[in-house]
């Protein structure tokens, strides 16, 4: 496939980066507060706060997960030359995965003890990471779409680690099946073993000199 | 009609962008979950959850047609120089139509069953086309604002497919009053025609070598 | 007064753009389409969309002021070489006016036809325009913030233009007094004026050759 | 540790830059107006305006300590030529701070007579005061991810201020429980010194010859 004219890797970059951004913030638009009119004292409001924690969780989980999925994106792009028109698609399918997060964040909130709940919410997060997967196996395969020198190790690994994300997500929704709870502890903890994973120094980085810019 | 001192090509691109990226994310807005009091088991919420395939159908349609427009207007936008003050206001005039897709998504979702939904839906989205289009037509016409070695061909050929995306929505429109489903379906069915038409090889691009950079 | 460090013009600008198109875009969040439960044939939803005509034109006015004061603060800013730490404050307070517009917007759609509702948005609109001629006049007054060869018959030029505009909105206030429909007429006709000013051909404009890009 | 291939401040700056933008847009939507049938005349509408006075004033707070942090943030971003990964994830948990003003300023206009109102609020920009310290002192400390001839003094003033800032929001905190009034007092006039000891001349900042163009 050709390259889109009036299409640049950068407009699809910055289309991508608004709408992980709002999804971010619309994400807390989930958390309802207590009424003013039910709460007529400190332990009241208190316990009505201690109430929402399903919705607090998720929505810490979820702004954790678009974080990681856009610096994925962002890493899958920085290998990338240019665009095509399949690749523009499958980053718009890939974007509406993203932007439906706030909608399976309030159901995971509200319905975390059912296992549709559970089901619904991996799922999106699994769709979204199997999108991420194609998109990066379509630039990096026939369509050519990569940097000049692009090595091919990087493919590999990083499709390697998209599946991982993505089979966990899955692994949450068959477990669901068996227990609701072991379904929404293991959707709740990728985000954290992500992070962890992302800030324990990487011994290939620790033969470098410094911080480089990039 | 001259340039507009202080506003660039690029700014009203970035302002035409953000609006874009906004409303197909506030989009999910309308897809309301069901009540956390009124589930009281899996089969209830999962009962639940499918009775929102209107909405989760008009989301979708819109977010993919929305995703066009975007396209079609960054094309549009790759063979603009400059921009003037009648171009600006056309260019706001369309911004009206595609901030205005949100409601006519929710009103399409809620009422996919009756004739005026189907209509507003599809003249919201026939208006947006022909707003487009007359951002084209005055842009390479008396206006003068295109980039230079402008191919006359570019011309006529955008103006045509524009034309047939309105007409479409026009048909939409006027179906609704015979059958309000074959107007629903032709609505939700445009973008998907849409995207299969961009992602088949086109001859043209065959005869390339490689993926061009744009 | 200095330079800000960390602080440019650009990310002033950038700001700027993205609270107005934001804000541009959550006006529609305030057009509320009929509730399905309500609604049992064609006539009650065609009469349910009717009734919101005041809901529908506040947008329509609030859309095209908004886009009109980023147009006029995308002027200003052309002319301006850096920024300082009060020219920042002054440009938050202008940000505080455009960000509370959909709250003004949604009191004028719901009581149109009370003084109170035609003062607070007509009011609001009166505070943007002070504090973008604010902004102005501090900006090419002893700040001194503007580029080289800044030609001083613009400063008194576009501090005319936006008292006018601020003035017109003083002036819907005090009618609403007298008049509420008065009043809310000079409101939603200020951005139709406006815009139909800015397309007709200047004079000055005539004796260029063609479009410059700017 | 080593720079994160893929990712550059400018994009991190992006996301964030997006995230307060947006935030400080959604604040108003928890500016809730009277409903239109509780209101029969102009004196019920005016006293209903009057009655959500807290709302206003805790949106107009949260408005300008958001632009302080977002001027804060780009300040700090200023010294820095490139970041990690650790780095990435401690502006990511920023960000989710920021992200949360919203719920956390409509709990304030809610309950603003109650401890637990005003402590959360107060806890919640204690909170961002604190990752953006930790922020500037692990970029500027053992990750070196600074500009070449970072004035070593500039470390410690901007900690300080940082601080100072997270401190007051300590108080608030603390001070609720003495007295309600008096935390809540605290947290809305922070903002507002902050801005004023912004807006008065430096006396550094006599010393120079005219704006800088940053």
């Amino acid at each position: 496939m050709s390259g889109v004219p009036g299409l640049s890797k950068s407009r699809l970059e910055a289309l991508c980066d608004g709408i992980f951004t709002i999804a971010m913030t619309l994400l807390v638009l989930e958390v309802a507060i207590p009424a003013r009119e039910a709460v007529h004292g400190e332990a009241e409001l208190l316990s009505g706060l201690l109430a929402i924690w399903p919705k607090l969780l998720s929505y810490v989980a979820s702004f954790l997960l678009l974080a990681s999925l856009w610096f994925a994106h962002h890493f899958e792009f920085s290998f990338l030359a240019s665009t095509d028109r399949r690749h523009l698609w499958i980053n718009v399918g890939f974007m509406l995965c993203v932007s439906f997060v706030p909608v399976s964040t309030a159901l995971l909130g509200d319905f975390y003890t059912f296992r549709t709940g559970v089901a619904v919410y991996a799922g999106n997060m699994a769709l979204a990471g199997t999108m991420l997967l194609w998109n990066w196996l379509y630039a990096t395969g026939r369509a050519r779409l990569t940097v000049e020198g692009f090595p091919a190790a990087v493919r590999r690994g990083v499709a390697v680690r998209l599946g991982i994300y993505a089979a966990l997500f899955v692994l949450s929704a068959v477990l669901s099946f068996l227990s609701v709870t072991a379904g929404f502890v293991l959707c709740v903890t990728v985000p954290v073993v992500y992070i962890v994973l992302q800030v324990i120094p990487h011994p290939i980085d620790e033969q470098r000199q410094g911080p480089a810019t990039v």
